[in-house]
């Protein structure tokens, strides 16, 4: 039942509570959904319902404490965790603010995510509270967090490659599923429905355009319209396996195919390409992101970054990006994503995932073919 | 493309007005999905990714201000909202926070939802630099967004009934999609399948469980474990239709069904018309949880409260429970939700989603069968 054996768990906790420990922190305080599913174990949809704070405490020394309304108390008893503290919630008086300030009046010091990409998935109200009845002193453990979550173990790199396998299968039906004269919002729908056939559990993540000899934007849901001759369709999926993200996309001409829009397929493919053969143990993200940009001209980036990395949440760190100054090592599971600008408007994005390794990438994605599909 | 027309936008945007005006608010910051959705109309799954945090400024007088991610300016130019201002994010130095501080500077006291069911979507320590930047206060406006979110526009309720339509004819399939044999993961799957097929554009929430004469919780995702004669299968869905949820779940015995399960969905069915009976506008929350629970007897309400509001998330306020005496009135849009213990370890829900009126609600949901559908 679990997703984990237990020394897998055993292992993310040593690793930080030994930097807990370097950092001077007693314990560390996590209250949102990727960090606690990462330590516990604990996978549920649940998280849709904002009505309910959850909480898992871990401390330097000793087990996880679990600090949950009592509805999740069944999946809980189900993880690795045995200290587990319920409480009847909703409770608008003390919502688990009495029964966690409890827990953690025991420490002096304690981490919260509190830096980039973090959130407090908590009433602010409610923290300010905790911190007057417990009297700790919160500071900020984001960096210690992420450079445990950065490196993918072995039995996550398992997921990670099969739900990338899972993608690139449905992907792979492109040609039957999508078709000139197809609303938009039916193509996504259809693809979808392939992905859940191919094996996914979910598809949290659907966005992609259609237009033109090329598209306007990258994060929207689906129009209605009709997909016509000379589009450039894309679709990019984080479709997810027992709670691990794909995310990549790929782009299909419908019926005929720009020679612009065949340009700068190749000059992404090949921007791609330039990536696989520099992304390796070693090199930094800002190393990786000048390589890649300067294969993609003067027309590159306008997202920002050029990957991330990828494992329980569709982006993670770190980031393809000059500012990013972040060490490559083996392990690590991450997207490159070359984007480019075609005119004002259109625009083309690929995206390929990878492990890095000491060597050259293992690509967990089957490789985008070199020319643009033209489908329909 | 468009959610809703224009004046539904400025509609949510005058009762925000005019509530700030009475509590002396000049502005309200908003930075989580939900309320950026129904404020701006900005719709995107882009929200898995946890990189980038977003921004809507609503001042007192005057229009919003989105203040948000580059990548989201396209997407955000589609809305109704004119005034968007962007920064190139992920920026680790300074991701947005100088661009907000310096749009809220103009701002005294600033309106911030921290109360229950909220959460701060961004990191806490750039939050405390907006603090520092801007100067303004901020002060709690939970209960000043729920009092207008909480009443459905004729718009929302046309969404909110066809997301319903769509789940129970997913469910109507529920003899051709679930036998003895199949392992509950697929059970799951097909399900998902079956309510994309039926129109929905997303399955984020699934859950349920299957297990001889009931079930142990209601938040699991499915284990791998065959359907057995005997079982009662719970699926609860919160699938979506243009970002509006439907909550409500259907059991089915497997072959057979025992006399105690029998009995238990019996008193659920009749706890559920109770609730019926009583939803109209002028009954309190608490009121209705007594008479429901009153007609569950002494098995009841394991999970603490027997329904809740439902829109744009899957649970909204109020909550149906005895602490809560908010007044029902006409446009709110409900669940009912008697759940109850067979024995130890083995529970039953049922669920309905109504719209409240003057008099009897409007069942969104296909009634559940009276009596409890075999199917096999």
């Amino acid at each position: 039942m679990a997703d984990f054996p237990t020394a897998e768990f055993e292992t993310r906790m040593m690793s930080a509570q030994s930097a807990m420990a370097e950092a001077g922190m007693d314990a560390i305080l996590l209250c949102t959904e990727a960090e606690l599913r990462y330590f516990s174990g604990f996978r549920t949809q649940f998280w849709q319902s904002p009505t309910r704070p959850w909480f898992l405490v871990l401390p330097q020394c000793g087990d996880p404490i679990a600090v949950i309304p009592e509805i999740g108390a069944d999946l809980m008893a189900r993880t690795w965790v045995r200290d587990i503290r319920t409480w009847a919630s909703p409770d608008p008086v003390d919502d688990g603010v009495s029964l966690l300030a409890n827990v953690l009046s025991g420490f002096d010091k304690v981490g919260l995510p509190m830096g980039d990409e973090a959130s407090l998935r908590m009433p602010l109200r409610d923290f300010a509270r905790v911190q007057e009845k417990s009297g700790v002193e919160f500071v900020d453990c984001s960096d210690l967090i992420k450079a445990i979550r950065i490196i993918k173990s072995d039995a996550e790199i398992v997921i990670l490659r099969d739900i990338c396998s899972i993608g690139s299968a449905a992907f792979d039906r492109a040609a039957d599923l999508f078709h000139a004269g197809q609303p938009l919002s039916e193509s996504f729908r259809s693809f979808k429905i392939a992905l859940l056939q191919a094996g996914a559990d979910d598809v949290p993540y659907l966005v992609g355009a259609a237009g033109q000899g090329g598209y306007g934007d990258v994060i929207s849901p689906p129009s209605g319209t009709p997909l016509a001759k000379g589009d450039i369709l894309m679709l990019d999926t984080g479709a997810t396996l027992r709670g691990y993200f794909c995310d990549f996309d790929r782009n299909f001409a419908i019926n005929q195919c720009t020679d612009a829009a065949m340009q700068a397929y190749d000059t992404l493919w090949q921007a791609t390409e330039v990536g696989l053969q520099n992304a390796k143990a070693g090199v930094t993200c800002a190393q990786l992101f000048k390589a890649m940009n300067g294969a993609l001209g003067n027309a590159g980036s306008s997202v920002g970054r050029l990957g991330h990395g990828l494992g329980i949440q569709l982006t993670e760190y770190p980031s393809i990006a000059p500012f990013d100054h972040t060490v490559l090592q083996p392990g690590m599971v991450m997207t490159l994503e070359p984007s480019l600008s075609i005119e004002k408007g259109k625009m083309m994005v690929h995206e390929e995932n990878i492990l890095i390794t000491e060597d050259a990438p293992v690509l967990l994605t089957k490789r985008a073919a070199p020319e643009m599909q033209v489908i329909g």
